[in-house]
């Protein structure tokens, strides 16, 4: 049986006195970071947890929460609605690009670049309870994203505040997909929805357990409870692996060959569908916005793992 | 255990009946077949091989024979140099796009879209043997398909020279890529290379087999003759997933979630890594140079063997 | 001598009959105006004007607004000032296009496009008076404006109102300038500005005033007020010329030879410098947002009076 | 009475000693010259010669071939047959892109780029004369440019070599032309005659006679003899200058105000129509591919005589 535990340290060791890339500047918040956080973590199907570093320090989401806003939608309105809206390939552009959005189909490329993400939160909507209270479409999200994790998360409201108030080319893009009607006139509250799902604080342990309930076909794989619908399991799966990476997907399908997601405070994670999820922080990141120990870690335990999804297999 | 025979009988009786999509047009040659062929065939890694449908027809490999070529760039240069000249990016534009090559790399976008099966052409040079003879370039691209299907395989010369009289667009790519010093002066050369390849006539069992070998890691499964390196063939299979479909590429990993590779002459193929190859031709082919029919059975072929790679799997 | 009167006559009864084009479609006020409605004026720079047709139906300014707003924008900084932000090269793009924010510069191509036309308007800041008082800028565009046609002109405010509303895309535009710098956090200002200066309400012989202004080097030629500096002049009347007409600004060079300006409204100018300035109303537009009856209106008068600027001419 | 004699001096000594710019080096021959050489000359309508520097150093033609050959297109087929080909509007890419046969039209641009230039060339047809003799096309051009200089011509055979040999992207260029039926099968001989243009050889005095011929409304202005049509010299100039200086042809306007052409060769003419042409020459190119002291000599020249096409003007 492979010693999951040595492994992780093994490679937080190797990584971790390289110290290239750099903190994200663009929200004064993600800029005060300690630059030698790093964090590793692997939770498998069958409920067991690996961690190695800094394993108590919190971090804020950002991207990484785009494929489970994504779910939440697919279960609210089903594939077509939400593909008609929002389409399913790569997009050769970076993942804050407006260029696409000119051009012929007038819908994002897909649900991992801000643009789909952004359209993606404006399907979830606030929900009418039968003791007709209203559910409001900002605790839906972190009620999932907390029963992802087993336990109650919470927004970092710095962080909230302070993208809302300076995501600009984000602001463009919302008008911009009210201009072709990708969506409504709620631009404020979508725009709040992504700024928020964005903002949710976690720490590795948990962000590992969200992917493990990926890799586990929709179950929590501690909790037992069914957060996702079996059927729409695959379709995250699978546009994470084509699109989660932006303008590198391709390089890195190539190279590690697992489907993985990153957001540019430095969390990655990865998804082994039947086996795994593994999650890395660590807030050092390359012109991409990927975590730079991050998308080395992963690799390396691809490797020794062998979990490229090209490799041969038993079925 | 599955019955093979029969699922693809019922499959071919499906779909036959249909007849959407229109005859490649380009040149002539392949203007002429009829619209009602359609073959399918499976071959696994151990060997066996099912089939069903118009099997004695033959057809042009067309852009199927893209990843065949890459596998041979691979083994005489290794992937650092091949990757200099060629990415590994899906491109979000058509298969003949020229766009690409005027943005910033300058370097084709992968091997499968024409740019880059252009480039991956030219890195086939001609072999000096042992004994002072010239193992020319196109007699070793046609003998490693050969030994890919176990059999003596031929170039159709009125397609190749069909192609070559009327690939305007083609010469174009190879003027441009000359220009930035992505291939050098043996213009014409390449160019034939890359239109005999499309032009090497098989029919739907070779090209099972093709495929087979990829699944089964290099090792023709009949003759058991190992033809590609191990080591390229998860490089080869990973670019296949994630270009072989063009700008339908997302799409069809979405929905389909297998590797495949298409060419305009209708032929389409798949590879499960350790389990199997599929190929299916039927020349009536979509706006994406899809083959109608072709697409609808190796998606239902993979719905009912359940071989959507992003699926739960025991390892 | 050109008997003026007879000839706007002549052209006025040519083209009443036609109703190609639509109305403008984006904004209900503009789709609910008379199509029928056609009116021309010619005014020397001597202060003579000639009119014809429905010389009393008001219109909007719509873009004929922006090359008088620019050189407002030039007189209060500069034209260094001002082309550090937008530049002065045609744009190949549609008169709304955002793509050209996401290549090299990001500063929009010219100040006669939407995105060059808000930039602009974010330079027209408040004014601090002697007396302590401030000076909006919308009065001072508002007066600038009515200076130009030697009366006091208002702002439509339900056609400002409905824009404000519904310009998603420029709302877009507005955002994408102030992630890249080019304006300030003043978003919502500059956009009033620039959706007031297109509101602005004005006749036939008004405009034709205004650009007579222009082709008399900035003097009022009934009034006699110097309201342009005369350098600033040359500026506005070259990137009239070759940016004016959008992406059809090379065939109407090629066609006409004289700057023009036009807008959505209908509204469309012609300026022959030392001669005088011409102005065409009728909203019915085509696909490029120009007047259709405006458009054969100026070609015509520009042959029968030989006004192409690169037809031979003694000096 | 202006003493340009004197005027061209003073400007000849304010730019002399200014070595900005660099020598073109695709070519070899072009990268050879003496990067000092520095030559001005004014041809005035009615057939007075001033000039200043290294008259007698020869140079070729290159891009300020592209006019002279557009208006033989014209008198060859009329506007409307060479405009179905090759657009009118500035493309806002650079000289040799190929990009916008990509976009929409599938036609280039304008005539003053590479693209359209060789779509030109490919118009100018071999001649069946009245007595069965065949006046081939280069000998067609050569003839026309010489009437224009009032001398016989001779094509720089090593640098219309070295340009057959080295000119991948025009190549490429020609491809895609014929790829979209702008051109026919003659791609060779098209590319020949083109650059053939490019390879003729002048000084500066002739190029200044080129460009008076056109400001004189085609009539050569020391011989007297007619060699454009009356009606097409406005569509020639006009398209000099919305599109002559490429991406640069929006500041030149706006600079400037005189309708220019240059070259990488370092020649650059301008149009004064009823007045003038200005040539001048000097190898220094900027990056755009225009020559730095024939930039600043016509910008100072237009100055001094106020020829600003948008200057006020007596009529």
């Amino acid at each position: 049986m492979t010693d999951y535990k040595n492994l992780l340290k093994k490679i937080h060791e190797k990584y971790l006195p390289s110290t290239k890339g750099s903190l994200a500047s663009y929200i004064p918040e993600l800029a005060k970071i300690d630059p030698n956080l790093f964090a590793i973590s692997i939770t498998t199907v069958d409920g067991k947890t690996y961690s190695h570093g800094d394993i108590n320090s919190f971090f804020t989401l950002q991207s990484t929460s785009k494929p489970f806003t994504y779910g939440l939608a697919l279960m609210d309105h089903g594939p077509e609605f939400v593909h008609q809206r929002v389409g399913v390939e790569p997009s050769g552009e970076a993942f804050n690009s407006i260029i696409e959005l000119e051009k012929n189909s007038h819908r994002p490329f897909n649900p991992m670049i801000n643009s789909g993400a952004i359209a993606v939160a404006s399907m979830i909507q606030d929900k009418l309870l039968d003791n007709n209270e209203i559910y409001i479409r900002s605790d839906r999200m972190l009620d999932l994203f907390s029963s992802l994790c087993g336990k109650k998360l919470e927004i970092n409201e710095q962080v909230f505040l302070s993208e809302k108030k300076t995501a600009h080319r984000n602001r463009a893009i919302a008008h911009l997909l009210r201009h072709f009607d990708v969506i409504g006139n709620d631009i404020e509250e979508s725009l709040d929805l992504y700024f928020k799902q964005c903002s949710v604080e976690i720490n590795i342990i948990d962000l590992s357990q969200m992917a493990a309930t990926l890799a586990n076909q929709g179950v929590q794989p501690i909790s037992k409870i069914k957060i996702y619908d079996e059927q729409y399991i695959t379709d995250m799966i699978g546009l994470i692996f084509t699109c989660g990476m932006y303008d590198t997907a391709g390089a890195w399908a190539y190279q590690v060959g697992i489907p993985a997601k990153s957001g540019v405070s430095g969390a990655i994670f990865g998804v082994i569908p039947g086996v795994m999820g593994i999650a890395v922080y660590s807030p050092l990141i390359d012109d991409h916005g990927h975590s730079v120990r991050g998308v080395n870690a992963i690799k390396d335990i691809s490797q020794e793992l062998k979990l490229n999804i090209f490799r041969q297999q038993k079925r």
